[in-house]
C-alpha cells in the first residue's frame, strides 16, 4: 500500500503512454486530470493485488472514444463519478475500489479522479498490460467475467446502463452510444470480486508505468539515451528508427483509424516502416512484411526526447524510434489471440511473438 | 372496466392501423401477438383513465424500430417482459399498469403481451392519439414527463437502461441501440403517476380503435361502403382516391423512409398525390401543394376492403382512398407543433388544420 501524489501521476501518465502503444489517451490530458483530482481531494491509496480482500468489489473506470476527439473535448470530471455511482446503485452493493482497464496515458489515470473524489483505493493492476481499442479486449473476458452491468455517462448528464449476453455486444452498444455522446464517454464496467481479479488482473501495472515514466524523466535530466533507458525497463526490441513521412488518419465508427509511414535512418536507411492503427498501433510492416503485430506492443518514441507518441499525435517530420515489446502471456493463448490477435482486426497474418523475430 | 378477449384484439389491431397513419406496426402481426398472449394467459383488464388511482404507476410499452424489418423479425415475446421488469427493478417500485404509447396496428396491442403475462391491467388511452415515428413525440413530452428511465431489450437477451437530460436524447440513444439490436427493440418508458397520466393521456384510444375495427369488419360483412363507414366513426375528410403508381422506400437510420405516388380516379382523375413518410405518413402533396401534414392524420385505406395500408405495405397497383383526420388538440399548440409539426420533419410548410382546407 502506498499513496499516489501529483508527482507520481506525472510519471504514471508518461510511462503508461509507452505501454499504451499509441492509444489509451493523451498523457498530457491524463496528467492534468489526475493531478487536479489529487490536489482537490487528496492523495489516492494504491493497493497491490494481494492486498485486496477476496470479497472486495472492484470496478474499473475509463474513458471510451476516439482519441482524436478526446484531445479537444475534455471530460468535466463529474460524468465518470455519475457513471460509477449509477453502476453502484444498480448493483445495490458498495464498490470498494477502482482500477485501470488499460495502460494508457489517459486511462491509467482516469480512475484517479474516481478514487480521489470518492475516497476509494485504486488497485495496482490493469486489464490489458497495454491498451487496446475495444472494450471486450481485457483479460477479464478470457476469464468469463462480464463487462455488464456496464455504466456510461457523458458531460451533458446523460447516462446508460447496459446488460448484454457477451462482451462484444457491450462493445457494440457502448460504441454506438459513445458516438451519440460526442465520440467520448466515461465508463464503469467489469465489476469483479477480489478473488477473480487476482486471476485476471495484470499485476503491478501502475508501479511499472510509474517506473517507466520516472526513467524517462531522469534520463532526460542526466542527458543519457532515453530510448535505451526505456528499453532497459520495459524490455522488448528496437525495430525501427526513422522519420514520419506520411500520416493518414480518419475518425471512423468512433475510432481513430489510419496509417503512418516512416522512412529509415542509420542502420534502417532506405527501409520503410508502415504502421497501421485503430486508436492503438496494430501492425508494423517493414518493407511490406509484418514484423510486429497485436497483441505484442508497438510503441513509437520520439528519438531525441523518448516521448511516447500517441496515434493522434503522429505527424510529418517527427524523428522516431519504434519498439516491439512482448505482450502479457495471457494474450498468447488461442483464446487470447481470438480476442486481440491480428485476425480479429482483419489482418491475414499469423501472430509471431516479437522475441522470435528479434530475440 | 372491462375485459379484452381475442375477438376484441382483432378489432383493436385493425382499427388502430387506421389511426396509425401508416405506422405503428403491422396489424396482422399485432393481432397474432395479442391473441396469442390472451389465449395463453387469460383476458386483459382494460381500465378507463378515471378508474386509475392518482398514485398508480403506469408504464407504456411498445416496439421500436423500422416497420420494414418488423414484418420479418417478430418478437419472441419475453424480451418486452424483460425490459419491463428491468425498468421495474430499476425504479424499485411496483408498476401497476401498462398502456399503449401510440395507436398503431402493432403498438396498440404490444402492451397486451405485458398485461396478459404479468396479470396487469391496461389503461384505455395512448400518448399520441395516432402513431408518430420518434419516441419523444408523445403528449407526455408536452407535460414535462421524462421518457427515462427508459428500458429496452432485444430477442437475444440484451437490454439497456437509459437516463437522459431530455426526451430527444432518449430517442437518439434508443434509435442507435435499436439499430444495433437488429432494427427492432422492445421498450418500456415514460413511467408516470395516475394523476399525471390523466393530464397527458389521450383518453379512450383503445375503445375508439376497437370501434373503428368493428365498423370495418361489420361493413365488410354487410357489403356497405367501408371507407364511408370508417369516416363516420373517425371523422375527417376524403382527400384523394386513386391507385398507387410508384413507391420508393429505404430503411435509413433505423426508419422506413420514402414516398408513394398515387394517380387519381373518379373526381380526382388527372390529379396526382404524393405521400411522404417516415414510418408514418407525414405530408400529402396534391399536384405539388401540401394539403395535409403532421400532426393531422393521413390514412391510406384500400378502397374496396377499407383495409388500412401501412407504409411498409404500400405497393404498385393498390386502389386506395386517402383520408385526412384532425389530430388531438394537444398537438395543435405551438409547443405541440414544435415537437411534431412539419418544420420538425424538415418540411418548409406551415401547418394548416385539415378541417380548414376541407371542412
Amino acid at each position: 500500500m502506498r499513496l499516489l501524489h501529483p508527482e507520481n501521476v506525472e510519471d504514471i501518465a508518461l510511462g503508461a503512454a509507452v505501454l499504451g502503444t499509441g492509444g489509451g489517451g493523451d498523457p498530457y490530458i491524463g496528467k492534468l486530470m489526475g493531478i487536479q483530482a489529487i490536489r482537490e481531494f487528496g492523495p489516492v491509496t494504491l493497493l497491490s493485488l494481494d492486498e485486496i480482500d477476496d470479497d472486495a468489489l472492484i470496478v474499473p473506470t475509463a474513458m471510451m472514444g476516439a482519441p482524436t476527439v478526446m484531445v479537444e473535448k475534455l471530460p468535466k470530471g463529474d460524468e465518470i463519478i455519475k457513471a460509477f455511482q449509477a453502476l453502484e446503485s444498480y448493483l445495490g452493493q458498495k464498490i470498494t475500489a477502482t482500477m485501470s482497464a488499460e495502460a494508457g496515458g489517459l486511462n491509467s489515470v482516469t480512475p484517479l479522479t474516481v478514487a480521489a473524489r470518492l475516497r476509494l483505493p485504486m488497485v495496482d493492476c490493469d486489464g490489458m498490460g497495454r491498451a487496446f481499442p475495444e472494450l471486450q479486449m481485457v483479460t477479464a473476458t478470457l476469464y468469463g467475467i462480464s463487462a455488464t452491468p456496464f455504466a456510461m455517462g457523458d458531460e451533458k448528464g446523460n447516462n446508460a446502463i447496459l446488460n448484454t449476453i457477451n462482451n462484444r455486444w457491450t462493445e457494440r452498444f457502448a460504441r454506438s452510444l459513445t458516438i451519440d455522446m460526442g465520440c467520448t464517454a466515461l465508463i464503469a464496467c467489469y465489476a469483479t470480486k477480489g478473488k477473480e481479479l487476482k486471476q485476471w488482473g495484470v499485476p503491478n501495472t501502475m508501479t511499472l508505468v510509474e517506473k517507466i515514466g520516472r526513467t524517462i524523466r531522469e534520463a532526460r535530466k542526466s542527458n543519457i539515451n532515453v530510448v535505451k533507458a526505456v528499453r532497459e525497463v520495459v524490455g522488448g526490441f528496437q525495430i525501427f528508427k526513422g522519420k514520419i513521412v506520411d500520416v493518414q488518419r480518419r475518425t471512423e465508427a468512433g475510432f481513430a483509424k489510419g496509417e503512418a509511414v516512416f522512412e529509415g535512418v542509420d542502420e534502417y536507411a532506405s527501409q520503410t516502416l508502415k504502421l497501421q492503427f485503430q486508436n492503438e498501433n496494430l501492425v508494423a510492416m517493414l518493407d511490406g512484411e509484418a514484423v510486429v503485430s497485436v497483441p505484442d506492443l508497438i510503441t513509437v518514441l520520439e528519438t531525441e526526447s523518448g516521448e511516447p507518441i500517441t496515434t493522434e499525435a503522429l505527424r510529418y517530420g517527427f524523428r522516431v524510434t519504434v519498439l516491439g515489446i512482448p505482450c502479457n502471456e495471457k494474450w498468447r493463448t488461442p483464446e487470447g489471440l481470438a480476442v486481440v490477435g491480428p485476425h480479429y482486426f482483419g489482418y491475414d497474418i499469423e501472430y509471431v511473438p516479437v522475441e522470435k523475430r528479434y530475440g
